[in-house]
């Protein structure tokens, strides 16, 4: 159901030719009146030109329509590239008669090729005569690159709806990874209390994905709010706001986990949870080392527990804390005990450690101490596979 | 040659019986007489043991003797381990009659493992017997893990000798990589000077090496003279300083190629040249960034030239910059050029550089811009046999 499940907006998505391949690689979403808008963008100094074009046009958190094309990254193509982003969205807010500071863009693809413009703008007529208010799969499908399913999530509140789609495989890292994700909610929430939402609900959940450590130059995250469910305006001060919290939260979580479980040559999730930490920042560190470490993720795709690599990332992640407090457990076998990889493990508990790696989703909990940070990453295992797909793709 | 071409050092190396695999795990170093020592160790908060102790009794800068053992890297092992390393020197102290506190300690293995503490303590003797001014071959056999070939190298600058071996295949990175470096020299070097040599003139070479990003808790560089080439002491003022640290750097920079040409599953080392950063700092940053990328080591492994990961990986490392102003190129082949990946390229330079990437050193050289800043990295591509060692070794 993905972005057209909340009511106010319709969606599309065909193939334009951008792709080699011929797959669907054009999506436009449209909300029927201007709405509230929030983004959350990528920290690679070599953003995109649609993330500046879009990051500047959501300075008044407010957006009608997103156009997004895969294929082509639009990224390293300098004041070109800018002029491309600004001509695509001109001509989509031309031919459906909206100014132009109300269309954001998002691309993703090949990084420094420019955007097939001619094919792009040829398509555009078809793409809005395509809008539909069941779009949302199509647009789903459209902005995907090596992804293999659409990732669609959908929360109904009663008072209102929340729904929104994503992709992304690889080049994903926290802050943010490549991804692009698209939320949808016909609450009616202002402008400026939904960046809080994105804030506070999104971007937590997105910044703990990370399948290779790799900070894309495209990774955006769009909420729109068509406030068609109607209802006075939800703010924080409103009985709605924890519900409308929880659900982008679930709608969220449930985008991240699909993911990364269709990441690059996946074949295990592994997800790293860290409490008792000085700072959430030091929590943070520590998961993103241990879900990040080629040891750790190559220890996954082999099946084998070795503590050794989860106590070599824990100490080298630049994280503040004391040695003789930490501990951490493999699903429910304890591994590093007080700093130590206890004798109970060497002598006993590695065959329960061996099964727990056999599970598609490997838990690592870690405690640092007694601090209150804590935090989550979320990983995978680093295959033969994956070394195919990048060994071969053209970023 | 290693360790023993320069004079007044007998080394030897055996198998003990601490590897399962039988080879030779244990290796002695040792100075005809007490003389000035200098060490580098590893930044990971879970230090091994031997770490700790060659540390604290290199602080008065002389030792006599270093016991390494290979098979169990005694790191997170607690006290336990900490009580190991001192039995191991004391007992290597008491057997050739010297004070415990000269003796320095290394272990490189699987980490958690308590070392084989019966197997060493008999095999003492032996060692000791064998030890000769011709050893440095067996001790360079006898500190391998995963590695292939003993890595060695000497200078003889006439006044003087200087020679080494090194091992380190996986778990390496900067700060410093899991590597064990021994550097030995007759010449008459104060303690104290010894030091700065081995900041001035190996930390950087050794610094500059990753193969995985993975700080081991076992680094160590150690770096022992002996004075037996006679003459009066060396300082930062003796007409033979500079001929020192030029005979280290070439020791060091032989060493560090060896470990990266024998990487886990390396079919390519990537040379990353990083200039006209705002620091040294930044265009160290940069350097680790482009050589520890995930997406750039595939690529490298595939013989994709791929910009567009070179410049994702610049974007992401947190260096400061002006985009505007990176450029960057595969060997002669510009691909980056003003922060943009050059329609030159696109158009016809592709071949150029995707014949450079067919070549055993790829070399990629960046300039972020005007700045006094420059650092180099030394990496290598990600492979299936590095999947396939890592997935199958317990660390």
């Amino acid at each position: 159901m993905s972005v057209t499940f909340p009511r106010g907006f319709r969606a599309a998505g065909l193939s334009a030719g951008l792709k080699p391949s011929g797959r669907p690689d054009l999506a436009l979403l449209m909300a029927d009146h201007p709405c509230a808008a929030a983004g959350l963008f990528t920290t690679n100094v070599f953003a995109a030109a649609p993330v500046s074009l879009s990051r500047e046009r959501l300075r008044g958190n407010r957006a009608r329509a997103v156009l997004v094309n895969s294929g082509q990254a639009n990224a390293g193509t300098g004041m070109a590239g800018a002029r491309d982003a600004e001509r695509a969205t001109a001509a989509l807010a031309e031919s459906v008669g909206i100014p132009a500071q109300e269309v954001l863009g998002c691309s993703t693809g090949v990084i420094g090729e420019p955007v097939h413009m001619a094919e792009l703008l040829r398509a555009l007529p078809k793409l809005v005569a395509a809008l539909s208010h069941e779009g949302g799969y199509e647009f789903a499908q459209a902005i995907l690159t090596t992804d293999t399913v659409p990732k669609e999530a959908s929360v109904d509140a009663g008072a209102f709806r929340i729904g929104g789609c994503a992709k992304g495989v690889g080049m994903i890292a926290p802050n943010l990874a490549t991804m692009l994700v698209f939320v949808t909610t016909d609450a009616p929430v202002p402008g400026a209390y939904l960046s809080q939402i994105a804030s506070v609900a999104l971007r937590p959940t997105f910044e703990s994905i990370t399948v290779d450590a790799c900070t894309s130059t495209n990774d955006t995250v769009l909420l729109l709010a068509s406030g068609a469910a109607g209802g006075d305006p939800i703010t924080p001060e409103s009985a709605e706001w924890g519900a409308l919290l929880d659900a982008a939260d679930e709608v969220a979580d449930s985008l991240a986990g699909q993911l990364i479980a269709d990441a690059e040559g996946v074949n295990h999730v592994v997800v790293v949870e860290v409490t008792g930490a000085v700072s959430t920042d030091d929590a943070r560190r520590v998961a993103r080392a241990v879900a990040e470490s080629p040891l750790v993720k190559t220890a996954a795709f082999g099946g084998d527990p070795n503590p050794g690599r989860i106590l070599q990332a824990i100490g080298a992640s630049g994280a503040s804390f004391d040695p003789r407090l930490v501990d951490a457990a493999i699903g429910e076998t304890p591994v590093i005990l007080g700093g130590v990889i206890p004798a109970a493990y060497l002598e006993a508990g590695e065959e329960a450690a061996r099964a727990e790696m056999k599970n598609a989703e490997i838990e690592i909990r870690i405690t640092l101490g007694e601090g209150p940070g804590a935090s989550r990453a979320l990983g995978c295992d680093l295959s033969y596979e994956y070394v195919r797909i990048n060994a071969e793709y053209t970023t």
